[in-house]
This record gives C-alpha cells, structure tokens and sequence, in this order.
C-alpha cells in the first residue's frame, strides 16, 4: 500500500512530500488512517541525524491518532471505526522480563520506534507524518470518546513522558511537585501533575510565560534566571520533573528538594554532568531519569486525560508548515504542541 | 565531672591521653558509663581537619556503647544500669518537619554530631574515645540484650548507615543487592542485607576478601578491576549500595542496575562525579544518597540486629594502639572494624 507522507530527504534538508510504502496488514495489525501527528522537538533531533544516523528518507513523527480503516485477522483489541493512537515505539520483543511486566520501553532488546527504527520483520519504520500506518495491535492505544482528536495526539510521547515518572515518584494531594521548562512536555507535566491533586510550580528561564503556566494548573511559577529562586525554594518540592534537554546545574536543583525528594529527568543532554553527592546525602535525594512510558501506562494516560478533560495546548497546521514549525520549535516559539492535520498530505 | 579521654591536639596530630570536662547531668539527660567506643573512618578525617577546620583538643568516635550510670529527673525512657547507645549525633531541633518525621540526622537546624559541633547548650560536643559522656535521654538509644556490646558499638555508625538505605530502597526477598567495598561499612552492608532476604553480591576492587564475603552472607563476589565484571552484571541489580567514599565510574555501576534500579552512595567524595544522564533514562535508574538514619530507625535497627544475632567483625584494641589503628584504617588493614576497649583509657 503506497501512501502520502512528509520526509525528510537527507539530514537536515528540509521535508517534502513523498510517498512511501505501508506494508500488508498481518494477522496482528491494525491499518490506521492517521488524522493528526504530533511534532515532537525529538523528530527534529532524529531527522538532522544528531541522534546517530539515519535511514533517507526518513518520515518522523511518534504521536499519532487516527482511526482504525483495517485489522488483521487474529485482532480482537481494535475494531474498523475505533478511534486509536500510536506513541514512540510499534514493537517489541514481548518476551523479556521488562515487556512482561508492561516496560516494554525499556525491552532489554531494544523496542522498535515508531520512525527509523529496524522491526522485526526487518523494514525501517516510517512515522506518522503520513496519512496511514500498519502497527501491531499491541501497541496501538485507544483514544477514548470525549478527547478532541487533535488535542490527543501529544498526550502519546509528550503526556506519557510526563506522565510516567509523576506517577512513579508519587505526584498527589499534599505533594509539592516543581516543572522545569514550560514547554510541549512542561504545558503537560503540568497540566497532569495539577489534575493528580500536586501543588505544581513552573520553574522557567523567565516570566514570560508566567499567566499560560497558572492556567494551565501551576500555583506558582519561578525565574530560574533570578539567584533569588533558589534560595527562596530550597528544600520545597518533593519531586522536581526536569523536561528540559540542555544541561543544568544539578546541585542547584537538588537543593530545591526535601528529604526523600527526587529530580528526575525527561530528556538527556549529550554532554556528562556534573554533581556534588553531597547534595544527594544531604537529604537522602534521588537523581533519575525517565523515557516515555509502557503500553498499558500509556493507555492508562489516555484514560486519565479522558476523565480529566486534558488534552494539549495545539496548534494545527497543514503539511506545508512543517518545516516552518521546526524553526519555531527550535526557537521555543509554539504554545505548546504543533499538530499536523494530515488530510493536508495528500 | 572530668573524665579520662584520647583527643587529637591539633590537626593531623596523634591522639594523645587527656581530661575533658563533661557537663552536669541535666533533667534529660543521660550519663553513660562508656565501655566500647568503635573507629570510624570520618573520625580520622576529622580529626585531621580533612573536612574543615575543628576546635582542637578533639576527642572523636560516634560508636558509643556503655552503661547508664545517672539520669536525669525527666528521663523516662532509660534507668541506671541499663545497656545503651549512642550515634553519630546528640541532638537536633526536634520541632522541624524532618525531626518531627524522625529524620533528625536531616534536621533543618542542622543536627549536633556526636563530636566538634555545638550542642544546643553552646558546648562543643567531645565523642565517645572516653570513658564517661553525657547526652540527652532523645538521642540515647538501648542495646538488645543478646547483642555483644563490644560488637554493637560500630552498629551505632555503620550498622544504620547502611541499614538505613538497605531499608528505604527495599532490600528483601527476591531482591539483589550489590555492596561496593568490603569495609567497615560494606562488611555490615553485606550483613545486613542478607539478614533482610536480598541475594547480595560483593563488588570489591579484588578478589582478596572473598571468603570473608561469602561467610558474611553474600551470595556472590566480583572483583571490580575486572573488566569483565561489568559486562556480566549488567542490568542485574535493584539496589547498589557504594561504601567506597573515593570518586567512582558512575555510569559504569548504574549500567549494572535494573529497570527502576537505585545506587545510593553513603559516603561522599570531596570532588563532583560526571555521570551520563542516558544512564539513568535508559532504565528509569536512580543515583541517590543517605546519611546514617533517624534515632527510631536507628532503635529498630539495634533491634533487627537483636534478633537476628548480627554484631561488627571486629578487632578491640586498648587505647594506646589507637593511632596505630588509625594507620591501619588508612591501609584498609582492618577486619573489619576496631573497637576501643574504654577501660583502658584510665
């Protein structure tokens, strides 16, 4: 099956249109015919080859929606007409002692991306700026009524990635969490850490955005740019979600944190860096880190939300701006997700 | 009251025989008859005003153990004659969150060490190489009949340093733990954990203690300056505790931890560590730290090391070979803890 999509022809050269091939729908497969793709700073990343190289043409994009048009034969969990989701990873070994208890993330070989990733029947996966996909079932999510289409597609890599380590670190009622960055995955750290019952504190390089960030759930927000922040808040938060890639002074975070508190990271600089472990010993802190979230996390995601009426903070565009929006998204200049309607591909 | 002690007369001085002053047993207070007083490794960097500079003469140790001789008019919790011991610290606020939760080695006020801090009374406190102290009843703990009180002594500083994390990050059946280092620390560690239920494995720089290890209770041991250690036990661990207070590969242990793996450091080096953030967000991994633990923790463990017959390996020495057990200490020439025997401090 050929189908329309956006790729990028060559490390960072701009997208263009193209058209690539979807492979038959196997007994295990859902056929989704995407309706709108997230883009993630990551696509940027991957489709510049700063991330290693890359297969070209390659076609990004890990947070997708759409609805089911085909499903093999052996499916039982999707039918024709569902509306579903697809997030950063199509596969995975299934077998390991991490895919068995539901990290299929972390499968100790590897799980297989949604774009420029090798499956297990051997072709290079193609992401989602693209009007259909063929995904195992297994990792095809459900979208469930009352979430605006649109609005979902980055709830499956900037809301799980968020989500995943504010469950895991116990983000709730009397729980003083603190977001740093207010970006795609900060709008939703917050969002999600509020709709837990957390106090939230946005921790951003300035005040810009200070009323988007008390709308969005926060009750305080912060300059990082002002010495005085880190003095006023020391020993504040219980957990401290760090959505930000570009390397930090982490001691000066992890003063930040009560005794048993926890800086965790969403995202990994290049570089190594640096800590004092006296500001762990201190207060008996953790520094960790987290990658997106397994399947049944995620679908659990998608079920809060639901309830909770979050999606995020969009703006839609045609294909044709994709490679505007890269710009902007390298100049944090978007609030807070660009999505692709994808009926503009064709 | 003046009693017998050994302090140190000046930085980097050896430990000379002395008298100190004690004060008045006062309505909380607690006199206690030393019998044993254990050598930590932080009283030999003390003293040596390795970490900072301290009042001088100093009289070192905060693994205490002896005899109550006197109580004060308000103490309930302690009688003449009763068996008891005494840690790394004296006092705290005891009004701050952290007191308040029995955190007080984290107490916002800064808790008293057991020797070279400021009491609350504005004295400078004098450790437990003496033969008489006096402390307040909050912060004396009681030794279990059936625990040898020579061998308890090293349980009041390394005995909870390591039971502390051993406890907060879940050593337990169906657990494997690591230990870095077979030392003071790392022998209890070992102990500890096994008495707990946890596999555990020593990681040591050689093979030269293994024996000592395996009759400890470990099920395994490694020689760290073998490579190939690090390629076998990868991903294996859910708690690695690190005794070793020099600096570390970082990156290298934490690739040994599992999905949701934590490596807590009890000890800290004096220069910052690098480490890879990928290291932590490959397997949602957490570095973190812990100091000693809170005087009920510190009960419960004189209690579990009660009941499951658990002392220090360890060498009593009289007092006048303590700066020879010092040079020792220095070469890790110790199996695996010395003991001073106060009664020879006369």
């Amino acid at each position: 099956m050929r189908v329309h999509a956006y790729a990028a022809p060559a490390a960072a050269e701009p997208l263009t249109p193209t058209v690539i091939e979807r492979r038959d729908v196997g007994p295990d497969d859902v056929l989704i015919e995407i309706k709108y793709a997230g883009i993630c700073h990551s696509d940027i990343h991957t489709v510049n080859g700063e991330w290693g190289p890359q297969a070209y043409p390659l076609v990004p994009g890990h947070e997708i929606v759409g609805i089911v048009a085909e499903v093999g034969a052996d499916v039982t969990r999707h039918r024709v007409g569902d509306r579903v989701g697809v997030g950063c990873m199509v596969n995975s070994c299934g077998r390991c002692a991490n895919c068995l208890r539901g990290d299929e993330q972390y499968c100790a070989d590897g799980s297989v991306p949604t774009y420029g990733g090798v499956d297990r029947d051997g072709t290079i996966t193609q992401g989602g700026y693209s009007t259909h996909v063929v995904v195992d079932t297994g990792f095809v999510l459900s979208v469930p009524e009352g979430l605006d289409l649109a609005a979902a597609a980055p709830l499956l890599c900037a809301g799980i990635t968020t989500y995943a380590p504010l469950r895991r670190w116990g983000a709730g009622p009397g729980r003083k969490v603190a977001v740093v960055g207010l970006g795609g995955l900060g709008h939703m750290a917050v969002k999600l850490g509020h709709a837990m019952g957390a106090e939230v504190t946005v921790l951003s390089q300035s005040l810009k955005k200070q009323e988007d960030g008390l709308r969005l759930g926060a009750a305080h927000y912060h300059a990082t740019s002002d010495p005085d922040t880190f003095e006023l808040l020391a020993g504040r938060f219980d957990l401290i979600v760090n959505t930000v890639s570009a390397p930090i002074d982490v001691d000066a975070y992890l003063r930040l944190l009560a005794v048993d508190g926890t800086l965790v990271n969403v995202g990994a600089p290049a570089e190594p860096l640096s800590l004092n472990v006296f500001s762990l010993i201190s207060a008996r802190r953790s520094y960790a880190g987290s990658m997106i979230g397994g399947i049944a996390q995620t679908q659990e995601m998608l079920d809060f939300c639901a309830e909770h009426g979050i999606g995020a903070d969009i703006e839609l565009i045609p294909a044709e701006q994709i490679n505007d929006a890269y710009r902007r998204v390298l100049a944090s200049d978007v609030r807070y997700r660009f999505v692709i309607d994808t009926a503009t591909l064709g």
